[in-house]
C-alpha cells in the first residue's frame, strides 16, 4: 500500500465515543477510512460498557476489541502485537482531556475532537504531555481541511494578499433557537450543559471554529480580546450568541461572531480577509469556491481543483475533478490524512513536524481554550480587554 | 397632475451642490424627477459662483435661477411668486448645517444628504430649528428607500419576526485601499479630510448608513456603544475601518462593521436580523431579493414586486414588474417621493407626520451624528461604553 | 446643455401609447428623460381621443399637444416651429407599423418598441421607408442597453472570446401560467391575441428578445432555424413556450428557449456564449455582473463600472459607481441616449451611422420579424428547417 | 451489522477496472464502502494482467483475489465459499457489456457504470440477460443519488408540481475545449474514441446523464427526439456539443443540451422543470439546495436535511446535518446503498423490485442507449424525428 509507505500497511484506528445517538463519532469513523489508508479495529464507543459493546458491530469492530471503557482499551491495546496506531476521541468536551492524557501517556497517537479540553488548565497540561510523550496529536478543526482553506493559508503565507489587516469570521446557526435541550435531544443537551461543555456554549462549540479558521488562514498571532456573550433563549445555562473583537500582534483587527439562534441558518461558517494586496472570501456551505478580489480587477472565483493557479496545499487535499462537489466528509478526511503522514513518520522512526503542521494540533487546541476562556472573562467584565498572548501559540 | 394632488402642479426643486466632479448632486437631481413629479428650477451648484453658473445648463436650470451662493438662492427664491418648494443639499458634510439652517429659517423644506451635520451639536440645533419652523426635513439615507427594506421594516413592526435579538449590519468597500486622496481625487479628498467630513471618516460616511439601516428596519432604540476605529492606510487622517457593538434597549445586540479598505468590494451594505420567530437577510448589491428564514422550513426568497405576500410599504415603492431590476436610483427616488407627500401636505395646509415618517428625517440625522460622535469617543477610550440614549430618537 | 451639443437644447419627445393601464409607455417616458437630455412635450396616449387627452397631465404634456390620434399628432407637430425631435411608439404590436410609417414619412425620427411590426412584410416595408426617408430609427430591444451586454459585444468584436461556436439564450417567465387573459388583464390580453400580437405569442414577446441578445452580442449572422412552439395553457390562442435551434453562418449553434409558464420565474433572460478562447454568462436579473471563464483560470466576475478592464462601450453606458445597482430603467435609457446621438447628428446635418449602430435599429427589427415568422413556419411544419438569411441583416 | 440485516455481514465487492490513471474506479471503491456496509475483496483492475495485480494493493485487495482478467475473476469467485456479492464495472464503455454479461450469467449482481453498453443491441440483450438471470443490476447514473434529486422525483410523483410540461436539462463542461486526446490524456482518449466510447462522444458521456436526470425526476415517458450534434474541435472523431428536443408522451417538451467545449465550465449538470402547479430548479455544482417556485409566492430554497418538509426519499439519502455540504461521493454512495438493499433481499431469498427502483437499473441503461442511438441517427438526418418509445422503459 504505497500511500502508507514506508509503513506498508493500513493504520489501525481506535475510537472513543460514537455510540448510539452520536453524530460526530460516525463522521470520524467515515473520514478516517475514506482514502482506504486506515481501518477501525477497536473501540470504547460509550461510557456505558454494555452500550459500548452493543454498538461495536455498527462500526465493524470485532467483539474482542470492543472495550467497556477507554482505560481498558488503552491497557489492552498496549499489550497487543498489533495495537492501534492512533485513537480518535469523539466524546463530549469534558471528557477529552482524561482520554487524551491516558492514551498519550500510553504512547498512542491521538486525534481529538474540539474544543480540545474542558478548560485552559487542562489544555496547558495536555500540551506538556504531548511534548513529553512525543506523540502525534491532531485536533479536528475540520474546516481547515477544505482545499480552498488551505489554498487561502498558502496564499497568505506567500504574501499574495500583502499584510493582513482586517478579518471577519462568522459561524451562524439556528438550531438552538428554541430550548431544544429541554426535549432531551442529545446534541443540544451536552452542548448547553456547563458541566459537559465548559465555560462557553455557542462560543466554545462554534465560535472557536471561526476563530481557528481566522488564525489558520491568516497566520497572525493574537494580542487581546474584548467579547460580548449573550444567552437569548430564556433558561439556557450557556451563551447562544456572541461577538468578539481581537487585536492581533501586527495591528490587524479580527472580529468573530457566532450564533446558534439565527432562524433557518444552518452551518454558515464564513470568513472575509482583507490584505493590503488582495482580499479573500470563503463560505463553508459552498466550500468548492472562494472569492479573491483586487481593486480594479474582475473578481476571481477560485474553484476546488480548478486549475494550475492553485497551490500544492489545495492540490493535495482534493480527490475528484473540479465541478464535482466535495464537502464536509472530505475536509474531515483531509485532517486525518495529514495526520497519517505524521503518524507514519513517527512509527517508522522519522522526524516529524509538531508545531507548524498543516493539520490543527495541540497548540491550536490550547489557542482555542485560551480564546474561550478569555472571551468568557471579558464578557463577564463588560467587554474588558483580556490578553491572548501565549508563548506556545503558533502562526 | 393627480400624483401631486391636491397641489396640482410639479414641485419646484432647488439644488445646492452638484457642480463639476460631483457624484451625489446628479443622483439627487435624477432621483427627484424620476417620477415626473418635480422639476429642478434653481441651483447654487458650487461654492464658486462662476462655476455654479457654468454648471447650471447641465441641470437645465435657467440662468436667472443659477445662483452664486446658497444664501443668494434662499433670499431670491423667497421673493419669487413661484419659489422652490424644497431645496436639496448635496455638498460635503461640513456645509450641511449652515445651508439647511438658512433654508429652514427661510421657510423652505429641506432634503439633505447624510451625515446630516458636521457634529452632534449642529444636529441638535438643527432638530430645534426644524421643530420651530415646521418645515419638512428629509435625510437621504437612501438605502431605506429600497422596497424590500421597507418590507423588512413592515414585517418587524407587524411582529412577523418576533422579538429582534441580534443584528449584524455591514458596509464593505474597497475604494480607499490606497491613499486616493493624495492624488487629488475629489470624492476621496473631502471624505478623508476631518475639516470637511467630521470626526469620523469611514464610520461617518458609510458606517452610519449601516447603523441607520439597522435602526430603520429593527425599530429598536439604542442604549450604548463600544467601538473600535482603525486607520489602516498610512498617513490618512480619519478612520478607514471600524466595528461597533451596540446594546439596544430591549437587550438585543447590534454589530456594525464598515470598511473602505477591502480589495474589490464595491458597495456591499448588507444586514442580517435575527428575531425569535424568523430571520432576515438583505444585500444592497442585489436589492431585488431578500431572504426570510424559519427553522425547519424552506428558506424563502422574497422578490421585489414578487406577489401579494409583500406589504403596502414595498408595493408603494416599486415602479416596474418583478424580475426587472430596480436599483440605486429608484431607491433614492423613493425617499424623494415619500418626502413629496409631506411637502404637498404642508403646502396645502394639511397636517403631516414629522416623527414616524417612512423617510429618514431630522431625528434620524441626529441619531446618526450621535452614533458617529459616541463611536469616535469610545474608540479613543479603548472601546469604553458610551451612551446612545437620546430623548429625540424615534423608533 | 453640452451633452446635447451641438444642438444646445433638450430634445423634444412625442409619445404614442402609454395611457391608463399601460406599462411600457411609462418606461419609455422615464427612460427618455433620465439623463435630462429630452423632454416629453407631445402625446397621443391612447387610441381613444378622450382617454388620450385625459392621460396627458400624467405625463406633464400640455393640453394643446395632447392629441386625439397619432395621425393628428404627426400633422400638427409638422407645422410647429418647435416640433418634436422624435416619436416613441409604445403601443401593442399590431399598430407599430402604421404609426412608424406615418411619422417616418412626415420626417420624424422614430423610437419604437419591439417586435417592430405585426408581420415580416411590414418589417421589410418599414426598412424601405426608413432608408428612403433617412430618419433615425431606434428599436427598444432594451436588454442590449446594459453596460455588461455592451461589454460582451465589444469583447466578441475584439476577438477576446475567439470564434463563437455555441450560444444558449433563454427568456423564462411564469406570469402566463394561468389564462390571465381571461380575466381581462390588459397586458395579458393583447399579448395573447393574434390580432394584436402577431403570429407568435411567447416567442414574439420574449423569444425575440433572447434571439436579439444573442445576435447583438455574438455579431454572428443566422442561416436557418428549426423551432418547436407549444401552447400549454388550454384555450390560449398563441404559443406560451418554445425552443428554437439556429444554425449560424459560421457553423455555430444557437438555441433560444422562451417560456411564459414557468412558475415563479420572473423575467429571467440570460445567455451563455462559448468561444474558442473564453466563455461568457450574463443574467438580466443580476445585470451588474457577468461571468467570463477560461479553462484552467479562476472564473472572473466582471462588474458594472468595476474597473479599467472594461471597455469604452460599457463605460459610456453607466452613470453611477460600481456596487450601486443599475437596472432596467438605466438600460432602457441607454438605448435612448445612444439614439439621441444619431438624432442630434441628423438634426445638425452631420452624417450618422444607420447600420452598425450600438442601439438596435430597423434592421434588427426586420431580423426579429424574420425570426418570429420562420419559427412559426418551422413549428407548423414539425420543426422543418426554415431559412434565416436576409441581405438586410447586420452583424 | 444491523444495516445489512438480515444478511448480518458486510457485502463483498469485486471491481473491474480502476487501475492506474483511472478516475471512476476509485470513486466506485470509495462510494461502495462509505457506509461501512461492504468491503472490496476482489478485483480485475486492468485489462493488462500484470498491471491489474500491481494495482491491487492500492485497493487493499489480497493477492489471491487480484485477478488477471475479469473472466478469471468470475470463474474463480464462483468457486469460492465466500464469493463476491456483486461486481462493479468501471471500465471504458465498449467493455461494459461483455463484463456485465459474464458476471450476470455467472449469477453475480452487477453495478455498472454508464452508458450501460456500447450500442443499443447490447443494451437490449443485457436487459434479457438480467431478466433471465434474476440478478440485481444497478447503473450508476450517480446524480440521481443526490437527496434533493430524490426529493424532486418524490414531489413529482406526489403531484406537488402538477402536470409536468416543460423540462430543460443541461450538462455543460469545458475540459475538452482543446484536443486533449492528442496529448494522450487517458480520460480524454477513450471518451473521444468511437471504438471505446460508442456512437456518441459528449452526448454519450454526459448528455445521457442530463437525459437520465430529466427522466428520473419527471417520471415521464419519451415519444420521439430531434437532435443536433456538433464537433467543434477540429479533428475530433465524436461530437463535443449537442442539443436535443424530446417530445414526451404526455405532450411535455424536454430539451437536453450538453457541452464539453464551454471554457471554464466544470461539471454543470442542472435541470429546470415546469409543472402546472410549481417549478423546480437544481444544480449539481450546488447540490445541497433546490429551488421550488410558485407564482405569487416567495421562491423557496429547499436544503438537504433542511427540515420535515422533505420527504422520506431525501431523508434516507443523507448522512449529516444540514449545512454541512454533501457532494459527489455521497450521491454515488447512495446509489450503492440503494442497490445493497436489493442485493441483500436477493441473497436472503426475498422478493425485490426490479423495475421501479429508486436506483437506476438495466431499463434506465436501455433508455440511455436508445436515447444516444436515436440522437445520433437524428443528427445524421438533419434533425429528423426519431422514435424513443420502447416497451421496456419505466417511468
Amino acid at each position: 500500500m504505497p500511500t502508507n509507505a514506508p509503513l506498508n500497511r493500513k493504520l489501525r484506528m481506535g475510537l472513543v465515543g460514537g455510540g448510539q445517538g452520536a453524530f460526530i463519532g460516525r463522521v470520524h469513523a467515515t473520514a478516517a477510512i475514506l482514502d482506504n489508508r486506515a481501518a477501525l479495529v477497536a473501540g470504547a464507543l460509550s461510557s456505558d460498557p454494555a452500550k459500548s459493546k452493543a454498538s461495536a458491530p455498527d462500526y465493524d469492530i470485532p467483539p474482542d476489541r470492543a472495550y467497556g471503557s477507554y482505560q481498558e482499551m488503552a491497557e489492552a491495546e498496549k499489550k497487543r502485537a498489533d495495537p492501534i496506531d492512533f485513537v480518535s476521541i469523539a466524546t463530549p468536551n469534558h471528557t477529552h482531556f482524561d482520554i487524551a492524557k491516558t492514551f498519550a501517556l500510553a504512547g498512542f497517537n491521538v486525534i481529538c475532537d474540539k474544543p480540545m479540553t474542558f478548560d485552559l488548565q487542562q489544555a496547558e497540561e495536555l500540551v506538556q504531555i504531548v511534548e513529553q510523550t512525543g506523540i502525534v496529536f491532531v485536533l479536528t478543526h475540520n474546516y481547515t481541511g477544505h482545499p480552498l482553506v488551505r489554498q487561502a493559508r498558502e496564499m497568505v503565507l506567500n504574501g499574495d494578499l500583502g499584510e493582513i489587516q482586517a478579518i471577519r469570521a462568522f459561524y451562524i446557526q439556528g438550531w438552538l433557537r428554541t430550548r431544544l435541550e429541554s426535549t432531551g435531544q442529545k446534541q443540544a443537551s451536552w452542548r448547553t450543559d456547563p458541566k459537559q461543555s465548559g465555560a462557553a456554549g455557542c462560543f466554545g462549540d462554534i465560535g472557536t471554529h471561526a476563530y481557528n479558521l481566522a488564525r489558520y488562514i491568516s497566520a497572525l498571532l493574537p494580542l487581546e480580546v474584548s467579547c460580548q456573550l449573550k444567552t437569548f433563549e430564556p433558561g439556557r445555562a450557556l451563551d447562544d450568541y456572541g461577538t468578539a473583537i481581537i487585536r492581533m500582534e501586527n495591528g490587524a483587527l479580527l472580529t468573530v461572531t457566532a450564533s446558534q439562534i439565527s432562524h433557518g441558518r444552518e452551518n454558515d461558517i464564513f470568513i472575509e480577509i482583507d490584505g493590503t494586496k488582495a482580499s479573500l472570501e470563503w463560505h463553508q456551505e459552498e466550500p468548492n469556491k472562494m472569492y479573491v478580489r483586487k481593486n480594479g480587477e474582475p473578481h476571481k472565483v477560485y474553484t476546488r481543483a480548478g486549475g494550475p493557479y492553485l497551490g500544492a496545499a489545495a492540490a493535495q487535499a482534493t480527490r475528484i475533478p473540479s465541478g464535482h462537489p466535495e464537502g464536509y466528509l472530505e475536509a474531515f478526511a483531509n485532517i486525518y490524512t495529514a495526520g497519517y503522514e505524521a503518524i507514519i513518520q513517527r512509527s517508522t522512526g522519522q522526524r516529524f513536524e509538531t508545531v507548524n503542521t498543516i493539520y490543527p494540533n495541540v497548540y491550536d487546541g490550547l489557542d482555542g481554550m485560551l480564546f474561550i476562556t478569555r472571551c468568557v472573562e471579558s464578557s463577564r467584565e463588560n467587554g474588558a480587554w483580556r490578553p491572548l498572548r501565549h508563548p506556545k501559540l503558533r502562526r
